[in-house]
């Protein structure tokens, strides 16, 4: 690790990765009875996930827990994908943290490590912050990091941050900077959001969240989805996403947003987990980090039963 | 700091420090044109809080802008002031992260510095936690700690947090672990809930935010306070502190509450550094680190103004 994070610049001639696309899924992150990453349980389930039909892993975000991890957790995480011989082009990792220091610090070892390009959350803990103020967080990055191949997916997730990349803020910084802010992920639901960024920005890899908005927002210029429930429906996601335009294209959407929607009630996180557990027979998958909770017996049971509902 | 990281077990016979009491000052960080922190004038800064009356100092908060510092500064900040020496007794740093293995991290070198104990901020990435997965996370931080001489204050900011230490919450803690749960830092500026804290746990060492809040939690059991104002208005606020119970506490609660009345509407951070520039002669006090924005030198002038008619 220790070499990565001194890693010397960029080589003479390196470039920025291509723009990502298509469905990426955020790896759910499997603790074992200590609570320490299962990385081989970890490897397992993002090797399927690709054999499944991502086109890539957005690891370390929200659903990862990654804001649970510690920042050597963090970098280990990546270090052992890439060993175990996932393409670094297949990982667009979160690298967001509340200080510019510790984002460097992640964000400087993912960019080493050859990756696709880093989501980033904005600065989390202080709340009523200006545009101004959050422009500022991400030109002092950038200029940190000073890497042509630096690709930045804006991470907007007002939900768990309460500060969000307002439209004109994410006009501003793709003017003065095309050639880094590449695109964004939103978490937030918001379907005037999304319609705006599309509508605004062409050509920018917007990802909503959720296979729910994958078709409209196919027909609107989304460069696929980034959605927590991929996990547990990985196949249904990318058959819509390469169905878009065919005859079959709502019929897909009606039974992926289905199995979304059987899992919302439960909590993405804990519920994607105990669906893993329970398919793989391996209880303690749906184990969480706190602050989270696990679900209990009788919610296991009862998702299960929504999710098989609307699978048929 | 790598000794301090992997530090030996607490000696034997090691005991917790008494528990806090008094003004307690969130010293504010000041910031070089790259952002690094001055150092030099921090602890300067620092120096003169305590000569000025300050009990002791609440570094490594929210006003002291902690969770935009990385995890390195964090720790150079406590060492460095223990250099200069200041006593480790007279720090109650903040170690918090929305991470247990950071924040655990953090904690284990504090604690190993001798400091009078630590500031928890509740996890705060995840939203709508519940209390019992925020007990799990306190209990799992205090068992890899297993550490003597670790004295946990909680730190309520629900407007930075959006999750909040429940009383029904810091009752369970008090209750499993009276060795280590110390106190609560209460930023809420909730009367309601300071009320319920000094109320129903008598003994326990609770901090209102505000000097506007000290004559009052005084008057039922608080244990003094941690203001960011008191960066500028020490030794208002140590003479309230003295004189609580005198002929002349209503004046000198007029007096410091007005002073602080003024700051208010600038933003206690940016605020209270402008203030600091002004005072020192030195202009570059008042830069803060993105996302958070300086004042423009129309508010310092209106700051500066409204400080100065309050203190007549």
């Amino acid at each position: 690790m220790l070499e990565l994070k001194h890693a010397a610049p960029a080589p003479d001639g390196a470039v920025r990765p291509e723009a990502a696309s298509g469905v990426w899924v955020p790896a759910a992150t499997p603790f074992r009875a200590n609570l320490a990453i299962d990385f081989d349980r970890y490897i397992a389930h993002c090797q399927q996930l690709l054999a499944d039909g991502a086109h890539g892993l957005a690891v370390l975000g929200t659903t990862s827990e990654a804001n649970s991890l510690d920042l050597g957790e963090r970098e280990m995480t990546l270090e052992r994908l890439v060993k175990a011989g996932v393409s670094p082009l297949q990982l667009l990792p979160g690298t967001g943290t509340s200080s510019m220091g510790d984002t460097v610090r992640l964000t400087r070892h993912a960019v080493a490590l050859g990756v696709r390009g880093v989501l980033l959350l904005p600065p989390f803990y202080y709340k009523n912050v200006s545009d101004e103020g959050l422009y500022a967080y991400v030109a002092e990055i950038i200029k940190r990091m000073s890497d042509k191949r630096l690709a930045l997916y804006l991470y907007n997730f007002p939900q768990m941050t309460t500060v969000r990349w307002s439209p004109a803020l994410v006009g501003l910084l793709l003017q003065d900077f095309p050639d880094t802010i590449v695109g964004l992920k939103d978490s937030s639901g918001d379907e005037d959001y999304l319609d705006t960024l599309l509508e605004r920005f062409p050509g920018f890899a917007v990802f909503p969240s959720s296979e729910s908005l994958l078709l409209h927002g196919m027909r609107k210029g989304a460069a696929g989805i980034i959605s927590a429930t991929a996990n547990m429906n990985v196949a249904g996601c990318r058959a819509l996403y390469d169905g878009w335009q065919g005859e079959h294209a709502l019929d897909l959407h009606k039974k992926a947003s289905a199995i979304r929607a059987a899992v919302s009630p439960f909590g993405w996180i804990p519920g994607v987990k105990a669906i893993l557990a329970a398919r793989g027979g391996k209880p303690d998958w749906a184990r969480v980090r706190p602050p989270l909770d696990e679900l209990s017996d009788q919610q296991k049971t009862d998702l299960l039963a929504a999710v098989d509902a609307a699978s048929t």
